[in-house]
């Protein structure tokens, strides 16, 4: 079928031609929305006309008290720097090309729109851009992940080998358990998370094997048609940047979503992409970082995450590697936790208390992990342990020897060496005793 | 000269007899020390005569406060259980075998006790034995480290390249800086901090390099004829075990110290060496594990440090890697704290704050760390950051094109705009701007 525009409601427009206005994570800008609404506020920034005093003073009030300085609370301050871009109005436009790329703006009124954002508070976003594949996107948006359904993956752009083994591994079994993996589209540890989910959603769809993947089976009917992963990027949609992922993104608008604060046409800057961090941040019900650099935008979208109050969950790595420095700096200096596997990452999203053992043998993923050798005094108490040490492994024993060796009471040796007996530990020849 | 026997002062018989009679850590004996001392405990158990009411009484109200249960508390249990080696005790010929092998015992009494051993309680060692290589003990004895001096590091036996290189770089650099470490002699990670330590101090005496290693000379200075090394035995130190180590604890005996509460003779059961990691836990001023498996003794010296109130340090390793499951099991369910380097495992000793960078360049250990690639927008504020961003890298654009794509009000820009040309990050071309 053909591509419907997004229909352009007078509330997608404002919001639209905000969202080319104000430079993400404007908190003025943010306060403003919530003091006099997107219309109001869209109104005047538009119109040109001078700020009432009463404006003034009651987004001075709010500023305040978010803590904003003197200068920063003014709203003239604001209106001039939301301004200068107003001849670059064409929300219209913007949303009938996203509509043909599938794509189109969401506002916070839409049911769409992402709960968890409402956490980002005034930082919050003013719109949504999105773009899911060349088809209508009634249909993309369907894909949007259900309510504690998302786990944000980040890391380092250079990765190693040791990094996408562990980005893949993790993403694998998170999509498997029904979960969407949102990152930032950019190469390294993003891309690889971004690769794995989507192998991973195309290995569930055309899977047909009974019994064992039942549980699997399960979690991606409930999550039929789900996206298994996001991409938010740091400039407009209609581009895709960087542009050595384009057919890596497309794939992720064709089976997942792209998403993006900014309206078409808008440039990645440095800026965008350190507050695009947030949003990965905040659509992320946790934060796992997988391998980064001791400076590295994971370590800024980890510190927007425990902003948010999220849980983060960091992998660890060799301490000779400088791509896991980061990780181990967040694991000494914040309050991240030490994730292995997709099973700790799950229980940081469900909240749930470290598994007593990893879910997944390190070695042999597919076995389960070894709960280490089985020990012959397993299960035997002190006493008893003391006289299994005791009993020669080869020849024989008098229990008075025992009792001095093992430092025990006589009677006790001897009522202890018929509990070993009978469990298997010790045998008695003519009263004198050895080990099984 | 030749090696003169150990004094055997009465003090010392008593004690060393007391260590052939008692189990390691038996909390009633402990107790009975506490309250009766110990030459009254000897007689009592070498007398062979009941224990009186009151003796029994006053035992058992210490037990019941030490939390024992009822037939734990009771005198007569532990008389029958140390009593039955009473027909082996022949402390004057082990203090002279001992001090033949430039050893000898140990009492709290005496100055040489490490005073460590005191957080331990009533399960402190009865007696310490010591050997020290082929010299008069007194001589030996002038080895152990002071206080604040000792550092023990442990591990699993199985270990991995990785594991040694962690424990070899972490052991070199804390015996550089005057630290003793403290370890159990057995293959594996144990071995590779024997070995470290001891090729350390030889190179180190050995040194005569100005400048740069004067830091290090004043700490060998002040820590000349100091052990950089002490290995606690679970078993009586006349022998070498694990026999594979035996020219290695020959090396640690004659430049450190080899440590043991057992008496000469004794062997080391399995019992014995789970005690001997609390040893090695109150011996150290922290505890370090470089390289642990699921199921290891590390992991029961890590919990005995951290129930004695000391900081444990974990080396994280891949997660791959069944070598270093037990080291991620630490970080995850105890108060265990993320060692990177000696830097980390020393802020521990001096309980200092982490750093905020690690002292060693990860990848090339002779190279300082870097603070990560300088970017040209360092030291901008985020008005600069934007404006910057907004800057052209070819070519030129006007400051109205810039107000509008930075989303800055013009004055700001202008303002800016010469800033940045101050800061030498934007240039002018008849009022066009582009970077610099």
């Amino acid at each position: 079928m053909t591509p419907e525009p997004l229909q352009a409601t007078p509330q997608r427009i404002i919001r639209a031609d905000l969202s080319r206005l104000i430079e993400p994570g404007d908190l003025l800008a943010g306060l403003a929305l919530e003091r006099f609404g997107a219309e109001a506020l869209h109104a005047l920034i538009t119109s040109g006309r001078t700020a009432s005093a009463s404006e003034r003073q009651r987004l001075a009030e709010a500023a305040e008290s978010a803590g904003l300085g003197p200068r920063q609370r003014d709203l003239r301050e604001g209106l001039a720097r939301w301004r200068p871009r107003c001849d670059q109005l064409h929300a219209a436009a913007d949303l009938a090309a996203m509509g043909r790329l599938g794509g189109g703006v969401l506002t916070p009124e839409d049911p769409g729109w992402p709960q968890q954002l409402k956490d980002l508070g005034p930082s919050a976003p003013v719109a949504l851009w999105f773009r899911g594949g060349e088809e209508p996107e009634e249909v993309s948006l369907n894909r949007l992940p259900g309510p504690n359904r998302t786990v944000a993956i980040v890391g380092s752009r250079e990765v190693t080998d040791y990094g996408i083994r562990v980005t893949a591994e993790l993403t694998e079994d998170l999509v498997r358990a029904g979960l969407c993996v949102v990152s930032g589209g950019a190469y390294g540890v993003d891309a690889a998370a971004h690769r794995a989910a989507l192998r991973t959603a195309l290995e569930q769809a055309s899977r047909s094997a009974p019994g064992s993947e039942s549980a699997v089976r399960s979690c991606s009917a409930e999550n039929a048609g789900k996206a298994p992963t996001l991409a938010v990027m740091a400039g407009g949609l209609d581009r895709f940047y960087p542009a050595g992922n384009e057919s890596l993104l497309r794939e992720v608008a064709a089976q997942g979503l792209l998403l993006s604060e900014m309206a078409p046409g808008s440039a990645p800057t440095r800026h965008r992409f350190l507050q695009r961090n947030r949003l990965i941040a905040a659509l992320g019900m946790v934060t796992v970082v997988t391998e980064a650099r001791w400076r590295s935008g994971a370590q800024s979208t980890a510190h927007h995450a425990l902003t948010l109050g999220r849980e983060v969950g960091v992998v660890p790595g060799s301490i000779f590697s400088a791509s896991s420095a980061g990780c181990h700096r967040l694991l000494r200096e914040t309050p991240a936790q030490l994730v292995r596997d997709a099973a700790d990452a799950l229980g940081l999203v469900t909240g749930a208390v470290p598994a007593r053992a990893p879910s997944r043998n390190p070695v042999h993923p597919e076995l389960p992990i070894p709960a280490g050798p089985k020990q012959p005094q397993d299960g035997l108490d002190e006493a008893q342990r003391l006289l299994f040490d005791a009993l020669p492994r080869r020849g024989l024993s008098a229990p008075g020897k025992l009792s001095a060796v093992a430092g025990l009471p006589l009677p006790k040796v001897l009522a202890e060496l018929t509990r070993l007996q009978r469990s298997g530990h010790a045998r008695d020849v003519n009263g004198q005793w050895g080990r099984a």
